[in-house]
């Protein structure tokens, strides 16, 4: 097997329709291996879409907290090999005895490991708590969201691809990023701000997926005020957005969105 | 943040329909971090449905490949925490070696851990050869979609929520699971299956999610010959299923299908 370096692909099928048979093709998601390596180790491989690794793995240490800064990294260097990729980072002295030491709580030898009571503290650590005074009108939900709509050029290509953005008032959409993968594009998305120097302090994080925990936790660390997504949260999701103060908008259709947390930050007009 | 037990759970919302808001409610699902441990060390943690938690540590621990058989187990126990589950395994002496030198292998300290060639090619390791004689004719795959979407009794209630389950030809639905997230419902279905001396080798796994490439290896590892799945599978997935021996059909609807790879198991009819 040998890498395939297109988010997308062109592959053959057959359909099969009321017993007949037809020889067709469809474009279907790539999916690929990407090893993120710090100081010489894997840290975790994750299957993604092949494309802006960059981005990904800067958002995915900033969002892990294994950097704070973009500069904690000392540098990046993407390889390809036969299976997938692999993302070197090499994190700046600085950095490197805090990330060592962490991962040596983390993941030791058998015996040594977390036992369950703290691994489950690590997995729900406090999300960072939100601030931001943005406020926005019901009506710019569904324009931002017809933005991002648009803006999904692997996902009109190959479906079944997600997308996170960044969306303004006055400004429209900042930046999308689209993986076969929702974390993944979120994490995309981080990076890919970070990089930019982009804040997101009075901005919505837009998301075509499911809102688990996880996004959550990434957009409040990213500073982000509002999610919107298209479909629902999860339970944990609205407790953990209802305690670090952002607005969780979700199940957005068209004409309609529900909102489960913090609606002080969408606007009641006319009344 | 205290532990909640349901699989869903109704939680209030505010709906915005044309700048009218509305005080409301919804049914979420439930979402719930489950710490898998072996021998006192944390393995992973998931975010999981608070449901079938055995079937989900039993099935993890073979789709993963730390035991073989579900005997390699020598107790388990299901812990309730504040934050969590936490679910503590002990391997047989037998078997406890043999993870003792993989996990040093996988997650020692920094510098000793595996390289990113080395956890590609761990993160591709082939997947199991499938066999089986099964053929089925092309109403069956409407008829077992037809079963699933019957029987799945969680995502009824709170939309959201992925299925697997298992389906014979003669039999109909031997077993499903349900989970918010695709790849654990597999697992608990992998579990259910292992703990019940069910076979999969005359069956189809049925899913109703995207086909990502670990589906396929977790397919392939239960020995079930055909995958059948409501929407679209990754390229990734469908050049391993066609490695290793696999039939999958996907984008099922309710009066078609498509077939990506070994579609001799679908039996050509009146021709």
């Amino acid at each position: 097997m040998s890498l395939h370096l297109e988010p997308v692909i062109r592959l053959p099928q057959t359909s099969v329709a009321e017993g007949v048979f037809a020889a067709g093709d469809r474009v279907l998601p790539e999916e690929t291996p990407v090893a993120l390596t710090y100081n010489g180790s894997t840290h975790a491989v994750m299957m993604a879409s092949p494309a802006d690794l960059e981005d990904f793995a800067l958002g995915f240490s900033l969002s892990e907290g294994i950097i704070a800064e973009p500069s904690e990294l000392a540098s990046m260097e993407i390889v390809e090999h036969d299976l997938g990729f692999e993302v070197r980072m090499w994190l700046q002295e600085s950095s490197s005895g805090a990330y060592r030491s962490r991962r040596r709580a983390m993941a030791g030898p058998v015996g040594c490991g977390l036992c369950g009571v703290e691994s489950l503290a690590e997995a729900l650590r406090p999300a960072s708590k939100v601030a931001g005074a943005l406020q926005v009108p019901p009506r710019f939900i569904a324009t931002a969201m017809a933005d991002l709509a648009k803006a999904q050029r692997l996902n009109r290509e190959a479906r079944a691809i997600h997308a996170a953005a960044l969306w303004r008032p006055e400004q429209g959409l900042i930046a999308i990023r689209e993986d076969v993968g929702r974390h993944n594009a979120l994490d995309k998305l981080a990076g890919a701000l970070a990089r930019a120097d982009e804040p997101c302090s009075a901005s919505m994080v837009l998301l075509t997926s499911r809102v688990s925990v996880e996004m959550v936790q990434k957009a409040a660390h990213m500073g982000a005020p509002i999610i919107v997504a298209i479909s629902a949260p999860t339970a944990l999701a609205v407790r953990v957005a209802e305690s670090c103060g952002l607005t969780l908008v979700a199940v957005a259709r068209q004409d309609s969105f529900e909102v489960f947390t913090h609606h002080e930050r969408i606007k009641r007009l006319g009344l």
